[in-house]
Order: structure tokens, then C-alpha cells, then sequence
């Protein structure tokens, strides 16, 4: 679509900064309470009663983050609004507002803006969301994008990073490794289709990792969940960037070290079919792989009961001393193994 | 700067996004009581107490909103956060704190980072605003900003640009079309360089409106002296794209017309002397320049013997019914030119 010369295109300086802004927003409804004003003037206005709000905001860029030669743009939209929505979720607040800001070179007509915008007023749709502000501008590159999401919630009730204790149990809620191992087939079909284009891709088979990785959902069920059981996490981070480098990030914040059991990650079997097939190790895609938007937290030993059994949640290992450091437990050896952050990283993977 | 391949310099990839960030963010101090948490967790925690919150976003591109040939690193990372400030400011809230994302490519090196922020930190401490999150990432162009402010207000006091009302006086702060015109000698000395590097620039006697392009203030102050004058703006919004463009913004989301006086418009002396060197007309730049970031409001009829003869604001027109339309009324002639928004806009000017 982004390279289609067809005459019905609409080229983005037709429509100018103010009238595209105004194009792409016209039909985003008002549904929180605290929307006090939205798009269209110098600021949105934001009515935080006596919650506290909770605020974040994230980049992403065309070539590093996401490649738009397999990620529709309309996927695209609603992916950037859930992994800040994810943001939200891991502070265990409600996600009330957006704000989307777009750069995108003059090679993108105004339909590739309205496919994004359309994945986006989806996700304000599945989240509850309203979109109160933004900025559209062009860039001599390709496209980049940044999302500021807030969010709800008692002071009391937020969890932060900096909360674990040692002996608390680590907890990790859905399965991981799956929207890595969606981008490796997303690429190797990618590869395979720059090579041959006449040849079919061969997606079968691979829906639920594929939808990992093109459409994954922010965890904002999780906060309600965990308040039906009881339970206060006492710290907690998105699953961003794989879960050795979150666990690091809560290690580093709590001041705790923590043992990581390799055979309690929970991993879905079309993941593992596929890292075999295409010979990875799966639980290293668990680990490193990132992206999977799931929600990895701390519970005081207490809770445990409340937990054990729960379908969405699995215990993967518990807090130490900060002196011990961080170790990978190995499956059926029980040797100690160092975490390390392979995480993904923009600045050593991108360009 | 960024073409030296001098080995001092730090590549980004060797500090990583965490490391990155961390770096970056390491020495802005919180000066604000609502920053409960800052930069660290998923997302900031704000305590918006009884007032409201005020929102706003922006994001710049290199070679759109600016040409790292002649803006240098530090003034652009300080008139990023100025030019958001101004949004807040617009809004008649007082602002407290920003969230900053940068993209950039690999070319660019840490140092050059650091020096964005250490505008962004001067700003910080220029205008008590704390930064509490954002985002680093690399990025396959140029370099790509997003800044979004946050500011509080009582809800009574927060002024809209819904809300002038015929008869309303139309005011502006300071003076206008500095900006442009420092943009014009900034233009020309950059082609002098780049025709001959050994040529001297010749920037002597264009300090104001150099600083007015390079290192922009929002009018922070304003909001206090309007509250002791006990003046509250119908509507109100900064001046971004020029002054023709945000009549016609007031004159659209308030629904009334407006008459500005050409002889009415505040304008330097210095920016009129270049326009004439320059074989500009002055009062072009000030309708049509923009980047001026004064502030352009609407009172009450009844205000005024409030506001005359003050040193801050200029009284340039008056507010007429919708169907009135939008005129600027000539110097001399008293003809009536119909105002358009040939502002700057960056996808008709960018690219």
C-alpha cells in the first residue's frame, strides 16, 4: 500500500498538520469520567479526584522496532497503544488516557495514517481508553511514533519496582517466549517473499505466536485478579524486554537477588514446537526474547495460597539476599547459571 | 560535533537503552511535591490533590523543526521543553513536570545526548518542572523528539480556547515575528558556511532575535500577572505558528470572528530593521512567522482599563460575531484583508 502511486491516495499536505490531526481523531469517543477536556486545544485536561496518576510513555521507530514490510500498520497502532497500556497494568493502575504522536515521511499517504489510527482507536476500545492529545508532524525519515498512556489508582495500591523482600515469591502471569518466536517466522516468511514474491507464506499453524508478536494485549486484567485473591504484589514490571532482564531491573530497584527455576516458565506448546523446529532453545526465547507484554511481580510468601493453582499465574522462582545475585536455576541439573540481560536492546539490535 | 570521529567519543550502543537512560537521567533533581515518583518504574506517579491536571504533547524532527547545522544540541534540547511549557502556560496552569523521548541513529554519540539533556535540564530547573519518564531508542534517520508537559490548575481557572465571546478585546504578550526572522539570518549565514566554511558568520546585532529562534521562552509569568491584575482570559493559546493561524484556532473552537489591527501588532526593532535588510515585511513575519511563543488571549471588554498601558500586553483587535469572519485591518487604509492561516506547517514546509 505505502508504495501504490493509485490517484486515490490523498497526499498528507493536502490535508495540512491541523487538518490531519483533526481528520484522524474526529471519531475517538470521550469514555472515561476523568476526560475533562481532549484533543483539540493547547492541553487535555485530566481530573485525578483523589487517585493518584500514574503516567508513562514510549518510542517506537520504523526499522528498529517494527519492520513495515509484515506489521500492518493497523496492528502497528493497536500494538503501540498496548505496550504502553502494558506500562499502566504494571504499575497495577487502570489505564485512562492516551496521548499518540506521529512523525512520518511524505511517502506515506493519509490512509497509512488512518490504517494506524484505526488499530489505535481499537485499542482505545479494548482498553477503555481516551485519546486526549497528540501531535502529527513529518519527518525526513520513516516512521516514528510515541505513546504517553495514564493511568489511575490509590496511592496505596500502586506497585513500584522497588518493593520486593528477600523470600518473596516471583510470579509471572500467562506464558512467555511466544512474540519472539511470532517475529522469527514473521521474518523467515519475510525472507522468503523478498526472495521468491510469488511464493504463498507459510503462516499455518503459528496464529497463536504470530498474534503474540502482531497483536499482543496489555495485562489490565491482571490488577482485578489480584485484588479479587487479595493480594498486594510488593513489586512488579512488564515483560518488555524478556524476563531475565526484568528480573535484573527488579533485582537492581528491590535490592534483592532472586533464584529463576528454568522448568517453572511457562511456555506455550506451539512456541516450543516452533523453537524446535527452527532450532532454538525455547527456554532461551522465554528468557531473552521480550515483547510478550505479560506481567512479572513479587508476592509476600504468604500469599501463596492464595496463588498456587490460579490458570493465569505460575510462581518461576523467589527473592534472595542481594548478595546472591541473580541465577537461572537449569532444569534437571539444578546448576546455578548467571542471569544476564540479552534482552532485546534498541541500540545493539536496531540498524 | 556528530561528524568527529575523535576516539573520546562514547557510540550509544556501549551504554545500551537502560544504561542510556539511566545516564542521562541520573541528575534532575525532583522539585515538585506532586512528583511522587519519577524516572525508573513503568510509568511516573503524580498527585494531582484537588486541582486539575493539564496535558499536552509535541514532537520535533530534525531537518522539519530544526537543522542541526545551526541549532545547536543544548538549545535544542531546551526549547523542546520550552515549546511544551508553553502549551501548559496557554492553558493557564502552572507546569510541574515533562516526560522526554529521543530517537536517534547511531551516528549520533552519547556526548551528543548528553548535551540535548543538559538543555533539557536547564529548562527543568528554569521553569520548576520535574522530568519524570521517558524513552530513548535508536532510530534508522535523524533525530526525533517527543516531549510531553503536565501542569495543574484549578478547574475554574483553566482557560480553553472555547471561550471568547464578541465584543472580547484580543490580547498578546510580548512582541512578534523575532523568531522568524532569526530563523532568516540563521538560514543565510548557514549558506554563507556551507558556500565557504572559512567565512566568519556575521551575527552581530541579531542577538534578540537569534535568542527568540534559538532559545525561546514560554510565558510562564503570565498566569500570575494576569491573577494579580484579577484579569481571567475567555479563551486563550500560545503562538506557535504565527498569529494569523492562532486567530483563526480561537476564531474556529470559540465561534466568533475577529478584527486585528495591523498598527496594533508588537514588533521589535531589531526584527523590523532585518526585515528591511532582508526585503521582508515585518508585519508578514508576525502574522505569519511563528515559534514566537507568546501567549494570545481574549477578555472581557469590562477588563480593560485592567490591562492598558501595562508593559506586557498589547491589545491588537477585538472579537466579532462568527459570521463576521476573520480580517486584519491595514495600517493607514483601514481595509479589511481576509486573515489565512499561512502558518508553518510542517507538511507543507517539510521535506
Amino acid at each position: 500500500m505505502l508504495e501504490d502511486k493509485s490517484p486515490q491516495l490523498t497526499p498528507i499536505s493536502k490535508l495540512g498538520e491541523f487538518g490531519l490531526i483533526k481528520h484522524l481523531t474526529a471519531h475517538f469517543p470521550v469514555m472515561q469520567d476523568s476526560t475533562k477536556v481532549a484533543v483539540g486545544d493547547d492541553a487535555a485536561v485530566i481530573d485525578a479526584g483523589s487517585s493518584k496518576m500514574v503516567i508513562s510513555t514510549d518510542m517506537l521507530a520504523e526499522g528498529v522496532h517494527f519492520n513495515l514490510g509484515y506489521v500492518p500498520l493497523k496492528h502497528l497502532g493497536y500494538k503501540a497503544v498496548a505496550v504502553n497500556i502494558s506500562d499502566i497494568a504494571a504499575m497495577n493502575a487502570t489505564p485512562t488516557q492516551i496521548l499518540v504522536s506521529v512523525a512520518v515521511s511524505n511517502r506515506f499517504p493519509v490512509e497509512a495514517l488512518e490504517e494506524i489510527y484505526s488499530g489505535i482507536a481499537l485499542a482505545c476500545n479494548r482498553y477503555h481508553v481516551d485519546l486526549i492529545g497528540g501531535d502529527t508532524t513529518s519527518s525526513n525519515a520513516g516512521l516514528v511514533m510515541s505513546i504517553t498512556a495514564i493511568g489511575l489508582q490509590d496511592e496505596n495500591k500502586i506497585v513500584k519496582r522497588t518493593g520486593a523482600q528477600e523470600n518473596d515469591l516471583l510470579v509471572v502471569t500467562g506464558d512467555l517466549g511466544g512474540a519472539y518466536m511470532g517475529l522469527q517466522i514473521l521474518e523467515r516468511e519475510h525472507s522468503v517473499y523478498l526472495a521468491n514474491p510469488d511464493m504463498q507464506p507459510e503462516m499455518e499453524g503459528y496464529d497463536y505466536i504470530l498474534e503474540r508478536q502482531l497483536k499482543p494485549e496489555a495485562r489490565t486484567d491482571i490488577r482485578k485478579k489480584l485484588e479479587e485473591l487479595d493480594i498486594l504484589p510488593t513489586a512488579m514490571i512488564d515483560v518488555s524486554d524478556g524476563l531475565a532482564s526484568e528480573i535484573l531491573h527488579l533485582s537492581d530497584q528491590s535490592k534483592v537477588g532472586f533464584h529463576l527455576y528454568e522448568e517453572k516458565i511457562p511456555m506455550d506448546s506451539t512456541m516450543i514446537s516452533t523453537a524446535e523446529e527452527l532450532n532454538l532453545n525455547p527456554a532461551m526465547a522465554a528468557l531473552n526474547g521480550g515483547e510478550d507484554y505479560e506481567l512479572l511481580f513479587t508476592i509476600s510468601p504468604s500469599d501463596f495460597d492464595k496463588i498456587k493453582n490460579h490458570p493465569d499465574f505460575t510462581v518461576i522462582g523467589h527473592a534472595t539476599a542481594e548478595s546472591s545475585g541473580n541465577y537461572l536455576v537449569a532444569s534437571g541439573s539444578n546448576q546455578l547459571i548467571p542471569l544476564t540481560a540479552q534482552g532485546w536492546d534498541a541500540f545493539l539490535n536496531g540498524e
